[in-house]
């Protein structure tokens, strides 16, 4: 077997056997294939796809490259949630308190901003003291006591994922619905769960920017868990424009601790609660998606959700009192409002661009190894189909440096829509793969 | 400008402009772009092609890529033919000699065996002290004086091709006709001639087996050189047999000689007029192959052309008495016939399998490392259609080492094929492109 044969075979519109892509995958993570062959071999994949066979295998293949997690000595059910990336996503730091406080553990393990979307790390870091470096043993620990972890990837996990993602970046080949849906699947499956919902964005401010793509994606990730004896769905839902009002850092993480209060905007509550019914009904802790909402609202009602949340913050050491206080998150040190220059309906409210915006700003990231300031960010006051007149605010700005106040600004202006009538509602849920 | 925007371009079916393509190759053989990079490039072309403007950049940037010969001070037309490869193809060797014999220039730049196909450096080294290491100014000088040189690619001519090469070769990009033809036609129009013939294969020894690829294959490198403003026409030309009776190294160059006399298998002797005739035309010195024809007959009648190639082998240190006893060339230590095992026409002689069955003998390169030995070879005595009885010998094969020969005639018990009708007689001469 050569490297050599399987670029031809994959080249040549073939398949390759489950054993020539173990053996491939295992020999580039060990080092004995080189990158411009793999590179070489994600090109003829981007161009001549993977079938279902091939790209379960692919995925299992990257799942054993590294340390994989056994937490079979938790009795409870092991569920998580991954989300494909959104602009003001900050979904996952409520609903995983909220699905823990039903008796469901939650090994979350998240990433960083990169691009226009947040990542939770950088979110959960605006929290003054939260540390989201958790090593294996104290990964499994907090899981046990607590039911939940926000942690990211340790280095041992996938290191294929980390290879192969890295040469995909550089060589145009990131948006493959195999290679995309075989880079999360291998990371979650990884994490020894046992059930999954996957949130698959479609619209301006999603990797996938049509429906069809985003099923299809959505398909091929449910096809990948059904084969590894994982019970996975997905709930297709909207990225047109932000989720809820604050995109940033620290404004993310204060509003998801107002949605832990029961006080947050309606589309990011409505997306949190379904993937929360998902995720308590795959669980088996819920009959039914009625019952499951009945239970997470209790958590709310309750305060279980908040606890369990201050809980995984005096363990990972953050300061809980920002839960009482939300001053006590990093505030920007200047405001601005950007104005509606016309009466009208908002017709767009696009959030690719005010996600760029928000990087712009300072809280995201143009490279990998730039820092992130979690005070700066943007309150976004007008959502598609609302009334505005002109001289009202469409959204709220905190910065800190000039120049970059300048180049967001200059995004954030082209940002909203305004016609003369209202737009044809948009569903939240566009649909679900199971 | 970046790689990965290029990559994304064309993986997605558009096309790179004129500076984006010189930038890239550029870049590449300055070592600013990496490897993993361009073998994504290379499936990404391999799989959607270059348009025949990309390919006439891509070519004329390769060109650029290192030095380029300048041959403006030598008056003479300079006229060159390149074959893209066969099994028994040894036409340049008594080919070049004829065509310089009628005045005009052959600046002949050959390579090595690799695969099942011979080169003419190694067939030439076959004579007692033959120089084909001839640096850039005794070439010019050679061309000067005699009118012609057989030499190798120097290290600083097309540097991008022996890099493009190396990589493809090993990201399995190497049948494409876009990068075969700027392959070729770089190297090509680097000797700085004003026509090129070229000898484009067709069948089962060939790298083309089918006549619309080869055709393909045709009209995009006279793309090229008409792009570039050189002539450029192409003969398609049959191999599904080997051509004339020699597969090996010295054999093949003995050949040549007896061509040179006047004394060789007619589909040998009948192509090298053909392509003879083509260089005449198109460097101007004959008005029409008719007279072509006469005046190459005329070098093997007169001698001229012998005398041409004993000023070449003396002016490389070559010793020419092997012209007149051929005996001098290397000689395989022993002999066996490979018998025909039943009466019958032969229906197939296969050009592949003799070709493969030459390099097992040693004839060849399995490696690029590998050492040639000049004396083993196959001399083929049944080609296709010919009446053949059972024990009449197929073939006779010069050897040395037991082991080889074993692995050889394996190959060529497979060969040939003799059935009871004869077979439907082929053209040797396909089509020509022009």
């Amino acid at each position: 077997m050569t490297v050599v044969e399987l670029l031809e075979r994959k080249r040549d519109g073939g398949t390759l056997s489950d054993e020539e892509i173990r053996w491939l995958i295992t020999s580039y993570t060990a080092d004995e294939v080189p990158d411009y062959q793999m590179s070489a071999m994600l090109m003829a994949i981007f161009l001549n796809g993977l079938t279902g066979d091939e790209l379960a295998v692919w995925a299992e293949s990257m799942l054993h490259s590294g340390d994989t997690l056994d937490f079979s000595d938790i009795p409870m059910t092991k569920v998580d949630k991954h989300s494909t990336g959104g602009v003001g996503d900050k979904l996952s730091i409520a609903l995983a308190p909220m699905v823990a406080a039903c008796g469901l553990a939650v090994p979350m393990m998240s990433g960083r901003g990169l691009g226009h979307t947040g990542g939770t790390l950088d979110k959960l870091e605006a929290i003054p003291g939260f540390r989201t470096q958790v090593d294996p043993s104290e990964f499994h620990h907090l899981l046990k006591t607590i039911g939940m972890v926000m942690g990211g990837q340790t280095e041992t996990l996938v290191p294929a994922d980390r290879r192969l993602y890295a040469l995909r970046d550089v060589t145009g080949t990131v948006p493959s619905v195999p290679l995309i849906s075989s880079s999360i699947m291998s990371k979650k499956l990884a994490e020894d769960i046992d059930a999954l919902v996957l949130d698959v964005k479609v619209g301006k401010g999603a990797f996938m920017q049509d429906e069809e793509q985003a099923r299809l994606l959505a398909e091929t990730m449910v096809g990948i868990g059904t084969r590894h004896d994982t019970k996975v769905m997905a709930l297709l839902t909207a990225m047109d424009e932000p989720l809820g009002t604050a995109v940033g850092n620290a404004n993310e993480t204060a509003e998801c601790i107002e949605m832990l209060k029961g006080d947050a905007p309606p589309d990011a509550t409505e997306v949190t609660y379904r993937l929360g019914e998902e995720m308590l009904v795959l669980g088996g802790v819920a009959a039914d998606n009625a019952e499951a909402r009945t239970m997470l609202e209790a958590t709310i009602t309750s305060g279980s959700a908040l606890e369990k949340f201050e809980e995984v913050i005096v363990a990972q050491d953050g300061d809980p009192r920002v839960l009482e206080d939300l001053s006590l998150l990093p505030q920007a040190p200047e405001f601005v409002e950007l104005e509606a220059p016309r009466d009208g309906y908002i017709t767009e409210c696009h959030a690719r661009r005010i996600g760029v915006a928000g990087v712009q700003l300072g809280g995201g990231r143009l490279r990998k190894e730039d820092e992130v300031d979690p005070a700066v960010g943007i309150w976004v006051f007008a959502k598609e189909g609302e009334r505005i007149e002109r001289g009202q605010p469409l959204a709220r700005i905190g910065w800190r440096e000039g120049a970059k106040l300048g180049a967001a600004m200059e995004i954030l202006e082209d940002a909203w829509t305004i016609g003369d009538e209202p737009p044809e509602p948009k569903p939240l849920i566009i649909g679900e793969v199971r």
